[in-house]
């Protein structure tokens, strides 16, 4: 019982936020700046409105539900009857999302092992009955995406995990005693927190649903402290911020600082905007309009705008209940990938600039990357419209003497001006339509910018 | 008849096995003699084979279960997946069982609140989505019943529950450590048992499902002394034996020592035995023959010789998953009902007599009562085959000058011989069929029989 | 082109009343006294109300359906939706269904084809989609049961055909035309009707449905020409006698004159009783009464109250979706089937007696045979109540020398004395129940009955 | 021109093809240039490999759907069970429907009423319980399309239907017969012509499912000339060509000549390519691959050959079985009705110049429309490519002195220099992307180029 001094046996962590907050984000994180976020789960049966469904059926009643199961279902259907449709036929042990996750130019996935509704893609001990191996599909969701995504792409593995559920009789039971019973966290939020990273060793645990209560009674700093010191990922795992009441945007890894957060200026901590294509839902919609997806323009516009920021970009896609990814997500993906390819240098392992946006021409977004040539950065300039007037105007950046303007995906350097030691005026050829190294956002690179 | 004054503090029970089995079984138990049992859950939608059904799928797969999976489901069909068309629609807040049920001549019903299955029949806070709220009937089956049972009918309303469950996860981990953790136990078992005691009061909490642990594992001990002493039932509840590996048959309130126990001779302790009128299974079979029902004689058979040891007999009706009892069930419980109007008497509240079944004619079998005057008997022969010889030769009763025998049911005295001290010859009447008092198992009636 | 006469070519019967209605009933027929009729169909999946539930939910509207629909299925449900879950899991090629009715002492069975619901239980041509090849049970349960019926038992075997359909719109449009038009007949009463008769060669061809419009417009009377001349069952086929408006109870083979039809009298032409056992039912009704069903006191009444009026009796089983005859149908079945092994001799190709009920005692009632000794009968006196009295005094019967009264079932002659020419008194023994023939329904039987 | 006075009595068309192919095809038809056509029925149930699916599955097994029924579904389901689950509860009267297809550029749609399934899309009077209010979704569909269609919409409504069904008894009885019965043609294919054509007044009749069969088994040219003489739609309605085997590319009106036909040359009779957005469906495919779907650039350069060269282009959508058309179809409409807004001046209207393609510019197509000085034309060349090199060497159009060159959607002319009497090169500005008037296949409009 004595555990004499050894520099070694003392755990890096402790379990307070001084020390926890005392750890780095792993490197890989802030290089990826892309990963795609993936909602299935009962809630993708009925595919109505949002995986928000059931509370917005049963705990807190919308119209347009109500009706709908009214028109749609007798009268006692349940949210759980829907269960035994969720069918996955078109699953095919992930084979079609790993091609297609792995084609988008995203370096990882965050996939939602379970939601609110409580259900669990992967067939928890501590969710009998209630997850896709008892009812429904018949198959470890989890265990047979982490395969696919290992064996098929290079991306990282990441797993979601909802703290609370909506019904569940044990939370609504801790609940009502002011959460000074801990009975759902000690008998279902806990292990499986524990059970899904000894099975599946996720490199980004995002926990979510933990607003009601604070991190005492979710013990969630006792569960990072194991997860930093003794997990199998403790070098790699990356969390973010949503570990209780108050927590939020303060503390844990990543911020995530709620949903769709896109500050528009620095951040001092490293923040990740998660968003969806589905302007509407995380899960998918059978009625959604094509006008409901983000054009491939605005999600770059969001992502550079993000990245640019210090972000990363945490896109969601909402499968159907089959398992097959429909191709407007196909294509935005595909779409990402396709401009990554060309502007990829400019995105992944890049740092915020000094300045975020420029102060002449509005819609225009830096990174950097330092020269390769000390003292000065390479910076890259994202404009959201072309600048068809044939003189793109920058007001920030100050050019060296070693100062190359490129537009990447375009053969040859550019010229430009400089009217003063901060700016420069850069010379936009008459470049044909067949011959633009992309269809929408560019990025200009200028080298050896002075601080 | 003396209680001498306890001090209220003391709890009378301990968690002994030594204390808890010296607690009497209330009277009203013994007295009542036929209880209906009822087993009702998922297993009544495929309502093949068994109530077993689940676990000779998939736990020790049986040819005939696979082979009806194979042709009527798809492959990845799950037992959980049968859960919403458990539909329950003509259950109609169990009017028409409580009917029946009263019909019977019971005293007593013992509904299944859970069966190996984990399936709860009522909204337990343990079983989030494996619930008859949460998927399937949408009702609080368990407390539907239980008013059913007490507004419309005068029997006492009892559970079943069982401890383990063939496939929850924490139950086979608990199994896997050699029963040392106990999460299922604390988490699930435990939890529900103080659940239905607490909600729903029963008279009777019958234990199943114990066998593979031993009571320490189950915490029965300290279950039963808070049952004992401070439930809402402490004075009222009737429990039975199956409280752990080697328990059965030895400890706790009336003997059950294994479904459909008939042992034919005298018990020393009170016992149940529970069996079914369809002889293959608890559950509800779509498929079953007539054959497969006990007839009446059968049944009567069964319930005298039962009776006649000192047991009492808890008869079994599986109710298909819409809710209706099938008109064969109820034809057996009115039957049972129309034959106690005429011979109750010689069942409810009797006693087993010095002997159980006669020495000269097989298929004759006693109960008795005390006389009004004191120091003999009324001992009442019930006979299995119709004395169509003219004379019914008992050989063990001795009769008094006072005796008297008399049909139950049929008017007037009979006449009877005796060619020693022990044992007499009742002269049987030619009765026509049309006037004889039932038309199964009749009961003579010997007053005064010297002990 | 030009026939010849040819003795043989002349077709016996015209298609004329007069004509068809002179082709003498196959004598098989009224020596069967007790058929077995089935009603199985698509309103056998809600099994809720009747056969005519689609009727009473959209053609004339029951609250009780309204109802019943409201609360169990989503509001666009359609009756077609019911199909897919005729499922017949346990039809097994019916070999359930012949074991039973080959136990009943029946003779022949009647299946229903198809009721007015449309749906053909057999691959019609005539309608594509709607048969029980096409959805549902994709089996020909027509031809199985056809086979089963054949192979296992030695009764005939009969099919029903509803000639009208609620619902179909050519019938629909023909009734709208005043039957001036005959798209129905043409392309779908008749052709089915021919397809049935060639395809299975039933031995009764019961028709139904014609009600609301006159033979002509079925061309009922070229269909029986045909049926009589050249169809393969023109020598043993039996028909009834729903063949048109104002046809019923006037022309045809066997009259039926309306459901349950039973005079009390004697009739001048051969008919039958067609009733159900679950009194308000012919299809399966899932939430039936025990009390719903006739005891087999009441179906013997019936029946032989029909035999003694000259008619036979078809007794209808409506059996579940899933196809396996439920144990109460049984039971009553296999009661029927005992009762006639002991009292078969006064049905079995018996015929009316001079009169039918007795005059003195209330509930007896006759059927006679020749006697072997020419001019004088043999007569089965059938008695509802066993005459406890000691005395059955009948009033009718005129006794010769050579008189000899018997109980069927029982050893032995009974005494008689007569006060009169005609009437008898017979002396009842005091048999103990053990030793009567049977439970219910006694046959005494007077031979040498003089006229 | 001048139409000399006609007996009205006589009728103009006689029921053979020389008459019948000297009705003109009404002008609005080579007008409008672009239909859409959709496919919806039960196999957008299944929604996997095709329409076909039916035939696929049974009629000529192949073994990936063979598989995929034996996968996820029980053994005995049929084709029809399918059917209740064809649900339509986002068609919504078909809203959205006719709002997409009015934002194609589409003029016209063609709606299959009825597939080789045999399932009537409208409640037919010949198709009882195989029809959409019958059974599934219990709506007129084809009524509320085109309520939607002429309410919402300045789009012409047209109904696909198929003259034989793979399954259909009648048809194959037909068929055995060597096509001497025709009961299939007179009870369902025809009454169903008739029916759709006086119930919904179709300005397109899109027959299909001829080919087994010639004209005369059909009775085409009878329906024909009913359709051109006495039909609700007599003066506007437009059929195709598919009307019995060997008519097809001979007689009718439009010619279809096969699917997705699009020969490269200029055709002597009106035509159409009917061809399919998904290249492998003509139904809905759940499990469908981005790559599947034709790209908007290929879906212009087949558009724009085929009206090159005289045809119409029909291009079909597949509905989901829910009734909500999915994103990348909506993608695919509305980004032709963007071009069509910008471009549709060449294509709406126009006529097939004197040549179809370029000899010196490869992906060159053109059109032309008569200028309004008499004696030229104007023509429109329409381009796959951009012409990068800054200059579009046409070879075939021969100006005059009142040529004028544009870039349709471009404002001001552009120059050109020819080298000889005919063809010309067109100087391609240096135009930025966010100036170019659209993103693919442009269209240059050369005024008055002589013969």
């Amino acid at each position: 019982m004595c555990q004499i001094a050894t520099s070694k046996s003392a755990p890096p962590y402790q379990p307070t936020w001084a020390s926890l907050d005392s750890r780095p984000i792993p490197s890989w994180y802030d290089e990826a700046k892309l990963g795609i976020f993936i909602h299935w789960g009962v809630f993708s049966v009925p595919s109505f409105s949002s995986e928000w469904f059931w509370y917005d059926w049963k705990g807190n009643p919308t119209p347009a539900i109500v009706e709908f199961m009214k028109q749609n279902y007798k009268p006692d259907f349940t949210y759980a009857d829907f269960a035994n449709q969720f069918s996955a036929e078109f699953f095919q042990q992930a084979s079609q999302w790993a091609d297609i996750f792995n084609s988008s130019g995203a370096k990882y996935i965050v996939f939602v092992s379970k939601h609110h509704e409580g259900y669990t893609n992967w067939p928890s001990k501590y969710s009998f009955s209630w997850n896709s191996v008892d009812v429904g599909p018949n198959i470890d969701i989890v265990g047979q995406l982490m395969n696919a995504t290992r064996q098929r792409t290079n991306l990282k593995f990441g797993l979601y995990h909802s703290m609370f559920e909506w019904f569940h009789p044990l939370y609504l039971a801790d609940k009502q005693s002011g959460f000074k019973t801990q009975n759902f966290v000690n008998q279902k939020t806990l292990p499986e927190l524990y059970e899904i990273v000894n099975t599946y060793k996720p490199e980004v645990v995002w926990s979510d649903g933990d607003w009601e209560a604070n991190d005492t009674y979710w013990k969630s700093k006792e569960y990072l402290a194991w997860l930093y010191n003794d997990s199998p990922v403790k070098d790699t795992v990356v969390v973010n911020d949503r570990w209780g009441k108050g927590v939020q945007c303060k503390h844990g890894g990543v911020y995530t600082c709620g949903d769709r957060f896109n500050p528009g200026v620095l951040q001092k901590h490293k923040w990740v905007n998660a968003m969806t294509i589905d302007k509407y839902s995380w899960g998918f919609r059978r009625n959604a309009k094509l006008e409901d997806y983000l054009t491939i323009e605005e999600l770059l516009q969001t992502f550079v705008t993000t990245v640019s920021c210090g972000g990363n970009m945490l896109m969601n896609v909402g499968p159907p209940s089959h398992g097959h990814i429909t191709p407007i997500y196909e294509e935005r993906l595909r779409q990402m990938g396709t401009w990554l390819k060309v502007n990829g240098e400019g995105i992944y392992a890049s740092k915020p600039w000094t300045y975020q946006n420029d102060t002449i021409t509005a819609g225009v977004w830096y990174t950097m990357k330092k020269s390769k040539s000390g003292g000065t950065a390479d910076v890259y300039a994202f404009v959201f419209d072309w600048p068809g007037s044939g003189t793109l105007s920058l007001g920030l950046p100050k050019v060296s003497p070693a100062t190359v303007v490129t537009l990447l995906g375009f053969p040859g350097n550019l010229n430009y001006h400089t009217q003063s030691a901060q700016g420069l005026d850069i010379e936009i050829p008459a470049i044909p339509v067949n011959k633009m190294p992309c269809q929408w956002m560019w990025c200009f690179k200028i080298t050896a910018v002075k601080n």
